[in-house]
């Protein structure tokens, strides 16, 4: 039976990836030795890690005035290294406070400078993306979570601000089209839209740069990995390799243009039977609807379990809402085909008339 | 022709760790989805979580007053946590200086507290294992690298101080049997003995915690991660899960001591032909030498490049020395069938025969 994998993050992979990467665990690049044994001061490796990087540029649109590094430490060290390299302790940033990790940023922030929250939905439990006010002068930042993974809530325009955008990118990056000379800084975690659990793409503009004074320990100063090319210290060879090869396959398939067109087919066919579906709505501001995580509930949550468990037994997995909001969640990344969603589609149907 | 891999790391991995890593890639425990691809908060990651944990536990046999972490960020992360998370500003510290990943602790550690670096080889060029002195009053933890990748030395006994010891174990734990209790700390990186890059167990004494004053970024405190049972934000799943198959076969294959057994052979029969053979030398203080990074050289240092392609030719990698001190090292952790090393000094006596 095919399994559907709805899941949140770590995330559903193309299937040629699993398969390469399986090959290549065997015997990397023809070298009889695994991936996973491989030196990554190695010419084979370097050549991977030069791909990821070039790959990046060229999904992104990003120039000579980005530095593209693969780190360790998950989205969620980002929520203090960029502050702590980016942020005197007497400046000020501004935040928006969109969700549970946008509140993680906002917090680990504060440790580093002012920090100001110009705009949070939390009042109304973070079911639209809220306006952001004209900033006042004197933010070194403005920071946002472009997707909203646990509320299923998405920037479908980003704002224009007269300072750079940093944004946390971990559940849609590759997804879509954006001008990525907005930003200051972008980050991901790789494992929903970009690779497995390991690694963290963090896209720099230089300029933002070299200006803190604080002391920062080697392994958290931007500058030094930059010099090092992402080689400072051992890197996570495994998630970067899987990452370029991910990236590889968004480009051969036409790269995130045609990403975010498949995405949105998907998103609407789901959003579409949520409405039409007289059992099951959704909680999202219909215009801040994510393309990536699809939440949303039964007017009678009672019967959440049984459709769930009709989900499982079909093959469809994943789709439990985060602990924190309960419902349901799709996921419904880049890897994810079409026919998944209409398979799901297909059960809330089926569900409908079952219990009508 | 079977490739011999002598790299210092990311290194040799068994085989059968490799195999089975390959099929989990495709169809982990049963799922129908990859281990790429599956939460880390599935029934079924959890399990692997719990077991690596468990063997760590019985591998190194610590008790219920220990903690066992899978974090990432490599051991260098470690260098700044450890200081971070357990000395406050006006305390103090002993460091021992025995190379290059010593003196990188040093340095981070500086940022956080007063280090009195007690012993030092540097004069000498780190050929060997300098004497501790008697400790005065008033420190927190001595801090000591217990193998030395790159300059080839190994504390063989851990000094009986009054304070615990903080130890980088990332280039020879598992390798051999220890007392755990003197220990207030353990790290290491996954990439040389214990898995793939990408994760690093840090093995911590509950009672050293929750002792400092400082304002520590979420991620960077232990205490979350324990708290959390290393999953405060995603782990690096697939690395986590290759270091428990290796556990595993380390179990399987006798445990620590069946390990120490097996790597004191292959040294052995290395160091004993570095002696015999007319060409080569040990640049190492004989006491001190490492069982798993041997280090030597050619008397004739013009002859390097040629014995690095016959070894290449042959199917021998990664015996280029680190960089920084050229010459050669071969890595022979604990993955490594004593074949490889017969491989080698056949090799030299070749070489010897060749050029006499």
């Amino acid at each position: 039976m095919k399994i559907h994998n709805f899941y949140a993050g770590p995330a559903i992979l193309p299937k040629e990836v699993i398969e390469e990467t399986s090959k290549e665990i065997l015997n990397f690049a023809g070298s009889g030795l695994s991936i996973m044994e491989i030196s990554h001061r190695s010419k084979e490796f370097i050549k991977v890690m030069e791909e990821a990087v070039s790959l990046v540029r060229e999904l992104l649109g990003a120039g000579d005035d980005y530095e593209v590094l693969f780190l360790s430490g998950g989205a969620s060290s980002q929520f203090f290294m960029v502050p702590m390299n980016l942020l005197n302790e007497d400046e000020k940033a501004a935040y928006t406070d969109t969700g549970t990790w946008a509140s993680k940023a906002i917090k680990e922030a504060k440790l580093f400078g002012n920090i100001d929250v110009v705009t949070s939905s939390k009042a109304d439990n973070y079911t639209h993306i809220p306006k952001i006010p004209a900033l006042e002068d004197g933010y070194i930042y403005l920071h946002l979570t472009s997707n909203n993974t646990i509320y299923g809530t998405q920037y479908k325009q980003f704002p224009d601000v007269q300072v750079p955008l940093v944004a946390d990118m971990s559940s849609d990056i590759f997804s879509r089209q954006f001008d990525i000379n907005k930003f200051g800084v972008i980050y991901a975690g790789a494992q929903k839209n970009m690779g497995p659990a390991g690694t963290t793409l963090v896209v720099i503009r230089k300029d933002l740069l070299g200006r803190v004074k604080r002391q920062i320990p080697s392994m958290l100063k931007y500058e030094n990995h930059i010099e090092n090319g992402s080689m400072y210290n051992t890197p996570p060879v495994l998630p970067v390799f899987v990452s370029m090869l991910t990236m590889r396959w968004i480009k051969k398939s036409g790269g995130v243009a045609a990403m975010e067109k498949k995405n949105i087919q998907k998103s609407h066919l789901l959003y579409q039977e949520i409405e039409r579906n007289s059992m099951f709505y959704s909680p999202v501001n219909q215009e801040d609807r994510s393309d990536m995580n699809v939440c949303f509930l039964l007017h009678d949550r009672n019967l959440e379990k049984e459709f769930l468990e009709n989900c499982k037994k079909e093959g469809l997995v994943g789709l439990e809402g985060h602990r924190s909001v309960g419902g349901f969640r799709a996921s419904i990344y880049n890897a994810m085909d079409i026919d998944s969603v209409e398979k799901l589609v297909g059960l809330m149907q089926e569900f409908e008339r079952l219990k009508s």
